[in-house]
């Protein structure tokens, strides 16, 4: 993906640099500015043990109002003390500096391992020179900047028409790959909008649009002492600010639903070792809390993912994995599809041949799997990925 | 183990044989018969979805007595419909009235694969022999014959003083490598005794130990459709029958806490692939809940798991795992050993040199890790197993 294909958004530029928290010279500092302070919204891991890049940021964004955001990957800055929330504030003190604005206008987000100091002056030097190559296009080296296990970036946008003839846009970068799960906003993630509007109406839409998308997918079932995902709009395009639910907040929240799903989607795709992206769909359930609570278990299930990795269409541990849900539902009466090919009707095996036609839909890259529980009419859908041998490998030696 | 090792319990005799439900020609069918009728209790999934000897056993079990207990391996008569029930229901009929005793006393487990039709008619002809050939003895041979993907077989006993200088046995056989996890009774356990007790003293005993052992241990968080664990008493020792919680009825509490605690162990060391065993221990939690509900997270998290396989002292994973229990705790009063090496206190990293030391700890096959919440007075331990490149090659292949 060539940084032609992303459109750039008014008010907004880009820089990243390698200051060598990362041992091996790739990408590891990326920066969002903003040429004026602008709305925006934000929503952070439920983990009890948060970064203290997450915690600072939790409580700035409190005034809707920000206008630059410092991002490091290689170190996680979690579970390291009095010292890692020091090195937050300098970080961003310095930011705040350079640019002359107050030092809360300042966010900051970090990804990688837990646990370790962050290497604060390399990234404290590279600051004057990040900001100053700041650019409107530099939007696919900001995303590489911001990977760790990723193997490749990850940029989504749409443009919609808003007020009287005229047209804005939502950009979104995220990283992640592994410990991808609901309950939280994502690993990192970055909304990018001009359409105007103040930041209560951005965190709505925010928390709609999350809830559609990444609170639905699941690589691993782990959440992240770093999670965050973010929301700035410039508000540059002149037309009425946003609000409540006339045509163009739809619109605004149809393009975010559309930017967060393709961003998801890529997540799943790169899940650490993963060949085969499947989109659970849970139909016929008595409520669309019950649908869900389904998904998750058969989602999380490593018997379930293992399976989808040795493409054996094994319904049993869906079932095994269904009942685990806490959900009523009459085993008697689900039926199972790999695509369009059913194995399970009435609660019972079809048979073998079903089997190896399922087997065939099973060596797609990505695949549609459908459980109905019953004759209900609410529905739910996840997406996860399977689980092989190099997810175990990857995470097995990711700190050596 | 040889079968002279495993005591015999008075009043049971047991016998094995390879019927062909599995492909080839290993052990699949076992059987435990009481010379004359005796107490029963039972724990089973709470899955929602139940094979179909469960359903069975279930109902008759209410009635506190039985006489005989079929099980098989190779097939978990799962999702099979209102086959499954009638195949359980023949071959339990089969049994009594082989042995001239009501139907309902007679109880069946099964397991392996769900959701193929049981090839039932393998398993009736092959009882008439298996009920002929029942010996005290043939211990061991039951143990083998229940095994899935079990490596070994698993037998524990203990001899207990009781009454006027007597002495009681509890004899425990169990199978179990994946698919285990709390709140469930495990894959598929039994108990002997000839300690004296009705049913109802024996369904709180084993409830009480249950709790202490098999539902404080997981492989891989997945509860099955078959987990199933028995408790008989055939109540030979002449003294009185155990109530309440005198002398005699606590040291048989204890007795079954013993071998229930080393089958559980057993069960863990055979996790699908482990090499590593590890007992995680909670303490300074605010309270016994909050303990096991960090444990757990910890001990079903994939990258804490590929963690212990990789030998990397990854105690960040584990605090980011703790952070998910929903339990209230300051990151910055953790502390985390590695056996005695502590790698975290005051919840930040104590160094390098403390993390290479504690790798030597990790090659151990069994090891123990603790994690101090804080200044709380409540604990709680855990037992659970890496999760290996083998786990993965086993359970994508398990149907083929």
């Amino acid at each position: 993906m060539s940084e032609s294909q992303h459109p750039t958004v008014p008010g907004f530029r880009f820089s990243a640099t390698a200051c060598g928290v990362k041992p091996d010279g790739q990408l590891d500092l990326g920066l969002i500015v903003a040429d004026d302070p602008v709305s925006v919204a934000g929503m952070f891991t439920k983990n009890r043990v948060k970064a203290a890049p997450v915690t600072l940021s939790m409580q700035r964004i409190e005034r809707g109002r920000s206008q630059a955001l410092i991002v490091n990957s290689g170190n996680a800055n979690a579970c390291t003390g009095k010292k890692g929330m020091e090195d937050a504030k300098v970080i961003t003190s310095i930011i705040a500096d350079e640019m002359g604005v107050a030092d809360d206008m300042v966010m900051m987000a970090s990804t990688g391992v837990i646990g370790m100091p962050l290497p604060s002056e390399r990234i404290e030097e590279a600051l004057p020179d990040l900001l100053k190559t700041a650019r409107p296009d530099r939007i696919d080296e900001f995303a590489r900047a911001i990977m760790t296990t990723d193997r490749w970036p990850k940029v989504s946008s749409i443009k919609f028409p808003i007020g009287y003839e005229k047209e804005a846009t939502v950009l979104g970068i995220a990283k992640g790959a592994g410990m991808i799960h609901p309950d939280m906003a994502t690993t990192l993630g970055f909304i990018l909008t001009d359409a105007p509007m103040h930041s209560s109406f951005l965190q709505r839409a925010l928390s709609t649009a999350v809830d559609r998308t990444f609170n639905r997918l699941t690589v691993d079932g782990c959440t992240s002492t770093n999670d965050s995902i973010y929301a700035f709009s410039s508000s540059r395009v002149e037309t009425e600010p946003l609000r409540g639910s006339d045509r163009d907040a739809r619109r605004f929240i149809d393009a975010l639903v559309d930017v967060l799903g393709e961003l998801g989607k890529r997540i799943v795709q790169d899940g650490e070792g993963a060949k085969h992206v499947v989109t659970l769909e849970v139909v016929g359930a008595p409520s669309e809390d019950a649908a869900r609570k389904v998904g998750e278990q058969i989602a999380r299930s490593t018997l379930v993912k293992a399976a989808i990795w040795g493409r054996d269409p094994n319904w049993g541990r869906m079932m095994a994995a269904a009942g685990m849900a806490g959900v009523a539902f009459d085993p008697l009466k689900v039926e199972i599809k790999f695509g369009k090919v059913a194995v399970v009707k009435k609660g019972i095996r079809v048979g073998r041949t079903a089997e190896e036609e399922a087997r065939r839909v099973m060596a797609e890259s990505s695949y549609r799997i459908t459980m109905k529980l019953g004759p209900g009419k609410a529905k739910a859908s996840y997406l996860f990925c399977d689980m092989g041998e190099d997810y175990l490998r990857l995470n097995a030696s990711y700190r050596s």
